[in-house]
């Protein structure tokens, strides 16, 4: 297994989200890109007595998902607030994707943020899918709680608490999802779509 | 939202495992589908007033990937038993990919199944990550704990108890592992690694 | 850490529910037992270098509930199936608690019937809370998710697969909730209630 | 079922936890005594056809333990706060059964830092089992996954982000835990340990 690497994003200034709730934030990602790859490496270490290790082997293989993920919805969390705020493109494909499901983009993003405003920590998450070519919303509980299997992301927001509340507290975590759309980089979202198909 | 529809698979006699099981099986994918499908129908309703239904709509969204998952990945599974048991072909791209991994497929598969006796209900599965050009295994809790975000299925077997009760006792579930790969169609694990490119 | 002993039950024969499936049952009870032990055992050896350690030493911690719950629960369990079906006495205090939150223990049942067949696997309890006395029911997902905090477990009924599943296929666990029920010893269940106090 | 009721606690000044962090802790607390309450509420109508709300009634009764176990958790945890610091009364019997276990209550309490520091939200907490008559600590993620059946709650830290993030950021959460430590009632613990004979 190679070893995964950190990606340095370049986040210019946010409204509504300060540099120090990003670089506190970016600090964590760091940790689930180190432990994913501390996990594959004890994997390696254990594996050479598999029998005696067994144990060990499947608690590390049950937490797979939580680092691999921890690391994986930041990086496409970040890449979406780089380049600063932009519109859909003319023409935008998702656009048209998701007016056929909902009356207007706008009306799908206001049910976006009452998904993102389930109680607890976590993601929402719209994905695209491209064998019954829709999108499909979900709650993911901590990183990895609910990721659909095989689906691509294409717009998600990091519901943890490290993500807004050195600007935010938790009773006002709305104003936080506010913000994030504020800051959107819609192109970015567009791009995802476009690797979705 | 589009109703998912349930998938019919031409499974033939397997060995080892009884055309018993898999009909209780089937009856069970049946019942993911149904309830994926419930779950975004009632959403539908409860958004009519999404503020006074708040708590519920939380608690449906949260359930989307058991639901999902539990459709999607017992497809993979019933996708990959059709056609009775063939070998990879020649020049498999996917005996390639696994080879820079591990020093044979077999020796790959020795840990794959030590991935599948993890404690507990849930998936072994081997997804391919295009943006690290790598197969990364995890443990799935039941249908939906740890699913990878973005990554591709390519090769997975359902350890719930019920894929395998009918014929060996859970404290048996090592003899179902030999069993499920004595009738795996690899020319349908070739087709998932080539399209997760 | 004293080593946790394996309980010897003394169960004679059910009505609907096999020997079988009680032997079934009671060796995985038996690799609870040995599981939690191990994991003690384990963290024994790593806590010497905790610092090198600490990533393996919280996935055994994060794991002590799934094994100490199977063990527990399954201890509950098999005590309220020996002795054979027994009524609850004259004058049940348990009876009366309930009939203070129901009209009737057989409304009740009911309500808890409906509990037990909450989709997935798991256990349907009915725990007593000494400070707000109250009986308070919740489904545990697989042993451990949604253990109530400090409360006493009074009633509960397995709902895993290998429960019943050498009687009844998972798509009629409905018959095996009654089955439970006429066999169930109502004596031990009004005993954790008066234990509960 | 009668309601929960929201609890006053009187916390004076803290050392290293300011005041503004417990006012955002305890309006957190106060929405899982809501939110309980509401789960049960919402139980009580859709009963009334429990057929056709059967879907929604089984994901509410999966969240009981999510909110309960919210409400409970921070009871113990806002009460152990109350007071001010104070030291175990001599003779204290939490001591002498801890000594049992570990070579000095100081030495067992950096075994309980160590599991503080587990990766992820959720509580450390040391329990007393009665019946194997030993103290069982455990990680519980969230509020509610890995809770000990039965068991009585003794010593706890709360290690959501929301319960420290006013005052050091996650990546420094370890001076929190030093923190809680400096403001610990262990007299509270002391009873706590009584209560659980």
């Amino acid at each position: 297994m190679e070893k995964f690497k950190e990606i340095k994003f370049n986040i210019g200034e946010l409204k509504g989200i300060s540099a120090k709730n990003i670089e506190e934030h970016l600090k964590l990602y760091s940790g689930y890109v180190k432990n994913i790859n501390l996990i594959f490496e004890k994997l390696g270490e254990l594996m050479a007595d598999s029998e005696k290790n067994a144990y060990v082997i499947g608690e590390l293989h049950r937490r797979i998902g939580f680092e691999f993920n921890g690391m994986r919805n930041h990086e496409y969390y970040f890449k979406s607030l780089e380049g600063g705020a932009k519109q859909l493109p003319v023409n935008s494909q998702f656009r048209k994707a998701i007016e056929k499901q909902a009356s207007t983009l706008e009306a799908a993003m206001v049910g976006f943020k009452t998904l993102a405003m389930t109680r607890g920590v976590g993601w929402a998450i719209l994905y695209f899918d491209k064998q019954s070519q829709q999108l499909i919303p979900a709650w993911i509980d901590e990183q990895h709680v609910g990721q659909l299997n095989g689906l691509s992301y294409v717009l998600g927001i990091d519901m943890w608490e490290h993500a807004y509340v050195y600007d935010y507290p938790t009773s006002e975590k709305k104003i936080y999802i506010e913000a994030f759309f504020d800051n959107l980089n819609w192109e970015v979202i567009e791009q995802n779509f476009l690797g979705a198909q």
